[in-house]
């Protein structure tokens, strides 16, 4: 965390936390509502469209909210720097509350936008061994991005992230959800980047397996000076 | 602003706004009308063209103007800078004139360039509640990429903003257009990117009060020093 | 020019000139062909391909050979940093050769690679205002970009060039050739990105007439100091 | 190689090569697989993806583990730092077999995600000399690249071997391996990416040659001062 970051109040970090988690929602949503709506029934291209915007917003919004907050927007994020003692015990749960709350208004937002039912529920069945292991996989290689870029080249971060997400959109068969919040607000859509509720509780905790493996292959590979 | 930018002339300043407006709007207008005569009917390839060229362009002119004039382009960050105190009064209505005369002479120059007519008027009809919110949130979207990365990492400011369009092109139903003199000068068009004049004083009206709300946000996140 | 760079001998530079502009048109070439291939008739697709894999070679031929020769691989640039007092008189026609000699053998080496016959004269047609004008548009863009990175923002050259052509294959008519050596070296494959020979004599004229007009610009808005 | 660098230890090198190499891998095979599944037989499709994710997960896996290992994953990277003296001659063997278990690995777990058996064996023939002279021509300027951003602009590794292998992919007729480790694991896949056993001992050789070349290029482009 830079020196900056530790004069931020918790407020200013619980607000950065919620607009980027927010703006995440939206454009994971969105963009998967454009690319299906204009994609004329070809999914690669759907997926494009939807990669495209979210690892292009990720850069952003941790370009922008990572000096207030550290840009986490993700539960097993927060959880793993909870774990090396990086976030004070007594961020966890309003990190977690933000995070979560902003993925469901961000969701919400991208259906008013695209003119949609507000409240929906996801009726894409993402379940199976190979949904939870790519689900594993995936959040493994994030958590392992952002540590390794942290303890070596933390300028780097935003642009990683984006870019790992970009490429896990394509090789895990999941496509790469990653983040317990993002996953069950992705269940309040039912459109192109939904999930059924039935597939939220494994699809978590294979994210966190993964997460935490990613924590302990971290210290080895880049252990504290 | 850089201390170089201090010792520029509001000559040199105003033509700058003039000739990257001019090159922003070329590259909307022209590719789209390259996307829409190659994709074959599928839009969402259309735009995949249409986006890779204006967020690509938009980090270039960022990088070469905005030592010149701060590479605002568009009255609503103009708007913005001037409430900032950070855009001199005297400056803000030369600042206007040039980006929206610029902006038009690059929708010309896109014409002129695929032998089209030159003179001509959108019939594209972009309007109603979720068209508007999109606009309020892309503008929101964009003031505050723009404001946290010059408070926070000003030297990422031109890939910020270039790869945050790229994304509110896909995320926002409207396709963001963000910018009162590129809604404008995007009515002269009845191409890809165009839109009917109908709906051009909605579509500003909603930009400005994104903007407002993006830079009351500001305040509050990255509070100066 | 760095520090570095003039301890280079021009055997260095000319054989940077030649790799460098071998190796940019064999990705022109080459990605041409394997977009045709490949997209089942859908040019947006083929231009797409075409797209992406010129400018990201772009960013890595000017990152390698720009602390060399400057990386210039184009007459038109080459004849700007000459006028400018940049590239010393006896060095340009060296330039000049090693810049068409390469070309030359970059689309030869693609169609080597895809197991074409290599002599070939191209049949597409490519002429007209329109299509001069795109070229004139194109190659003062570039030229302008060049300029404005070089004065202002040196470290930018590789990234804004690569992304400036990543836009103008998009947003010109012509798909933004803005390069004699290019130019003519295209005229010998009879593939996606090939020119009639008819076509290019019209297209380096309005390369140099663009090439100059930035010159004169580029002197208004970054001026020595 | 960076200070920090040689305080590692050669167990974490040969973990950040392992896994460095598994990741590689199973974004290759995993993209390709979610490339062809969903791009309804359009095979430019399908090779967007790959691209897209493999240019972006090279860039990620550089920026973590070259800090740790130099991030080779490229048995003819390897060999080139050898010979230049730039890797301990008892490091080779070790890096070698954690690239090639890494790369199997990784196409494993991609078959795992995906729920496709384990072990397989690719049937796609790619032979003949326009292959073989694609892979000498991919692996040379594939080394040229990490050779000339290693002399002028270390900093620019991860980014320019991304983008090298975004722009490969489509200029040569082999979409270009460019790694013998990557070679040889890709036989063990009867997906999109795969290549046919009878191929590999040709691939490797021409890897060879094309790596030996730009070894010699180097040396007279970049001499160390």
């Amino acid at each position: 965390m830079s020196e900056a970051a530790l004069r931020v109040s918790m407020g200013q970090k619980m607000l950065a936390e919620f607009l980027g988690s927010a703006l995440l929602l939206a454009t994971v949503i969105g963009s998967g509502i454009m690319g299906e709506t204009l994609a004329g029934g070809n999914v690669a291209l759907a997926l494009l469209g939807n990669t495209l915007a979210t690892g292009a917003m990720l850069v952003v919004l941790i370009l922008i909210f990572g000096p207030v907050s550290g840009a986490h927007f993700n539960p097993a994020v927060s959880l793993v720097f909870l774990m090396r003692g990086e976030l004070a015990p007594s961020a966890f749960l309003p990190y977690l509350a933000c995070q979560i709350t902003g993925a469901i208004a961000g969701v919400w937002a991208a259906h008013v936008m695209f003119d949609l039912p507000v409240i929906q529920e996801s009726l894409k069945h993402r379940e199976g061994m190979a949904q939870l292991f790519s689900e594993g996989v995936a959040t493994f290689g994030l958590v392992l991005t952002i540590l390794g870029c942290v303890m070596r080249a933390p300028a780097a971060v935003p642009y990683a992230v984006g870019l790992y997400i970009t490429a896990a959109y394509w090789f895990t068969a999941s496509t790469s959800f990653a983040n317990p919040a993002v996953t069950l607000a992705r269940s309040l859509s039912d459109t192109f980047a939904g999930i059924a509720p039935a597939g939220v509780p494994g699809f978590i905790a294979a994210q966190i397996a993964g997460a935490l493996l990613a924590l302990m292959v971290a210290r080895v590979l880049w252990p504290r000076r």
